[in-house]
């Protein structure tokens, strides 16, 4: 596997794979670590391209093994950075990265994403990481249908982690990092982070807090609030209780404690079984998402109503009933 | 078919037919004109019965060819009484008449029209005459899809004329005042019904006005301000301009006038070519509403989501797609 910066869209890629939907080959060759196989891939996710079922049928059997990271906070707070720090200290594990950098707010992907891939150009050349920007342009279940259909082919890819990184701390963000095994939150000092994390409900997805930039002044009041919002969240038995880390991303200072935190709360899920009840929580999830988008769009198609005006003439002379009539049409609807 | 005081729910039925969904047999016996079997074929089109599509289609060779008129006013401006004057014309017309009097603002029928109700035992033993109040219990379309329904059941057990008549001159009221071949509305002097109608989009529903309590000061005031609107409303060439009718109902005069003003409206409209398509868009909302509920019921299915853990747990495990898993949800939902 040849290390991209993702939002070049493979520029090695022969003209036909760049359009190809031939989804077995497409799914064979991103197994074989070909990159352009696995741009292609999640570029279909992407795009929301009629072929998904047939590309999560082909790639299901080859998912369910790679570790989740979800990584999110305050645009500024390091978020790049530490993504960067994380994926050296992975490969030093010899582990295979992929990092998928997703932005609910925006249809299309760039912007501070790819400022920032810019600085992750480190990896560039590995052939044991890739990177990907992604934005949701047309796929039915949104960012929370698309992430874990794209997840799936850096699996399919043979990624044991992948990092889930998001560009800000607002609701979809904080939903879409929640989509992780793991879900680390990023503070800084002096940014109110305390207050927006609260707001975003992120209390409530938060494993592990890095309190990044951990030189600065403040970072003791930094740690005070977030650990006093711990305290004050409630927690049944039996439920983890956020793990505050501090770091100097830029001096990858700390890093290692992060890696610590993450593998200390993979080691709690898994032995309480929660790491199967998470990724079957995210599964009903997805499914919801993808059902509901479905109707949604044939809501819509209702409304267009083209399909309407004959059978509407077949009701009024009363040569078909409107219960009928309404089941024709949505079964002429059906995906 | 003997007259019957609509909510009384056919006090002679017998115990079998008052719960019976034997659709064939109740059918047969409302076209025989059996008003217990019409009454409950009423109750079954307002309580949203599962059968009901089985219902539609054995109305749907029946209908097509009863006259539709539509009614609807402010509290107090005299529909009861006009109706019950509509009533008597038509039967003395020789014609068999029907009334459904909806009220779209109660879940329950009751309330004002079964007051109203009382007025009109004039027509109680009349056996050319069936009178039925209705409201909107469980039909997936409301009352837009219901309304439909019940002048079916009306038609098929032989009526000529089916009156409906609304309490109100609300949204909803005038929606469904409107699914009729006519709709008249009633005004009276002095009670701001133009400024009321002009909000909830009466004029482009209505065919006839009707100024009724004529003998009261202020009445030559209001029919200025009707006549203005109705200038001031934009009409394409060859649509219908509405007719303003005078009438002091509780003396039974002007009745005639309305009687003539319906059918020029329906001369018109057949002149034209309008009649077929005014039912065809008729039959298209209908169609629409029945698809539009049904979606939404399924769309209530997946939120309530009890056949997604196990779909879900599949998922996990890599043993099921999300597409697939969806698919599946979505097929066990199928009405």
């Amino acid at each position: 596997m040849t290390g991209l910066c993702a939002d070049e869209r493979a520029p090695g890629m022969t003209a036909p794979m760049r359009r190809s939907r031939d989804v077995p080959v497409l799914v064979a060759a991103a197994r074989d670590g070909d990159p352009r196989a696995v741009a292609r891939l999640v570029s279909l996710v992407e795009d929301g391209d009629p072929c998904l079922p047939e590309l999560a049928a082909a790639l299901a059997p080859h998912t369910g093994s790679a570790q989740l990271i979800g990584l999110t906070g305050s645009p500024g707070v390091g978020k790049s950075t530490l993504t960067n720090e994380l994926v050296r200290a992975y490969r030093a594990q010899g582990l295979r990265v992929g990092v998928l950098a997703v932005d609910p707010s925006s249809p299309f992907t760039g912007g501070a994403i790819l400022g920032d891939r810019v600085r992750m150009q480190d990896h560039a050349t590995d052939p044991g990481v890739y990177i990907r920007s992604m934005s949701s342009r047309g796929h039915l279940g949104g960012l929370a249908g698309s992430t874990p259909q794209a997840v799936r082919v850096l699996e399919g890819a043979g990624c044991d982690v992948v990092l889930i990184e998001t560009v800000g701390v607002g609701q979809a963000e904080v939903e879409v990092a929640s989509l992780a095994d793991t879900t680390l939150v990023l503070l800084a000092p002096g940014m109110g982070d305390a207050i927006q994390a609260v707001k975003a409900g992120i209390l409530e997805v938060a494993d592990v807090f890095v309190l990044n930039k951990a030189d600065r002044d403040g970072i003791d009041a930094a740690a005070r609030d977030i650990q006093g919002m711990i305290a004050l969240g409630s927690r049944a038995p039996g439920q983890w209780r956020p793990l505050v880390v501090r770091t100097v991303a830029a001096r990858a200072e700390g890093v290692e404690d992060v890696i610590a935190g993450i593998a200390k709360h993979r080691a709690f899920l898994q032995e309480h079984g929660q790491l199967t009840a998470r990724r079957e929580r995210r599964a009903r999830v997805e499914v919801e998402e993808i059902a509901l988008a479905s109707l949604r769009v044939r809501i819509e198609a209702v409304r267009q109503g083209t399909a309407l005006p004959e059978l509407a003439a077949e009701v009024a002379a009363g040569r078909l009933d409107p219960y009928a009539a309404a089941a024709t049409l949505l079964a002429s609807l059906n995906p």
